[in-house]
């Protein structure tokens, strides 16, 4: 494998109060942020970026800027250091900053986590495999919600397998979970 | 829905014998090659476009151009007038010539139809609604095989449901069964 996880990025991608209620519950909420928070501390360590994406649904009034619903979960640990972006569609790279970001910081590399693994994340990914990003979806630290014909964690399984089946681009894409993640970590290999 | 149908092309993404073996059978095979004829044929008779989309897996070691595995279905009905586009990654869009087909037709407007709904379907969808095309996917048109956590009526359904949910971006995306596409033609407004 080619890609180079000391030079990774980290996405997080739309992890926000609207999209986490009791109307739509989210598989493993908390330990899906729990291992989100893990990993963000992995690569502020290794002064890698932490890249925390909010959704902007003005065009569809919802999740406007500044409401409760657009916040960031509080239980999801943020840093100073952490670099914030706003989109406006499923694919975060849509008229977004994060192209020009990733470029700033020299990587092509990304490292993906959020909500909802159907919608924003799945998005995400194809965008970044057809510009050829390397990718890396960790796969128990995105989450989706019960979906009329599925179940949250049927969707879940079935797009952590999907990804790992996909045809590499001019980058590659692979799944792994977040413990062998933080085990790179602790190796300072990431 | 601002979206034109009298302008659009028919994407058939990647009916290839090595997809439809006893070993990985589809959804429907039958139906879904007989609604995509039907569809053909209207966009024929209104001197639409047809694009037969063949995938060369030759970096994978498969789907080689010219063997039996890469030929379309023979119960596939293609016509000399036919567009025929070859890609190498999941997304039609990817390296290939299909923008500059579109362009050249003067169009923003695809409608997609083919193999697999999970893989290339989808890839094909994220990337033309990234790209700001209007994206008509055709809901009973496009077929996939069993998966490991998923019934590939499962997979379809979901995808189906996907798509109708997505934000749309500079391009619009919905999702209709050939059925009311064909009035369309029958109606001369397709």
């Amino acid at each position: 494998m080619a890609s180079n996880l000391q030079a990774a990025a980290l996405l997080i991608i739309d992890m926000q109060k609207g999209s986490f209620t009791d109307t739509t519950p989210r598989f493993d909420e908390q330990g899906v942020v729990e291992r989100i928070n893990k990993l963000a501390e992995v690569f502020r360590s290794q002064h890698r970026p932490v890249i925390v994406i909010q959704h902007d649904g003005t065009a569809q009034g919802a999740f406007l800027p500044n409401t409760e619903e657009w916040e960031l979960l509080d239980s999801l640990r943020v840093s100073a250091e952490d670099i914030s972006l706003s989109k406006t569609a499923n694919d975060s790279f849509y008229r977004s900053d994060l192209s020009k970001i990733l470029d700033e910081h020299g990587t092509r590399e990304v490292m993906i986590t959020g909500c909802a693994t159907d919608f924003c994340v799945e998005s995400t990914v194809q965008s970044a495999l057809a510009k050829d990003y390397n990718v890396t979806v960790v796969a128990d630290s995105h989450t989706t919600a019960d979906r009329p014909a599925l179940s949250a964690k049927q969707v879940i399984d079935h797009y952590n397998w999907l990804w790992r089946e996909m045809i590499p681009t001019g980058g590659e894409i692979r799944v792994l979970a977040a413990a062998d993640i933080a085990e790179f970590g602790r190796q300072k290999t990431l």
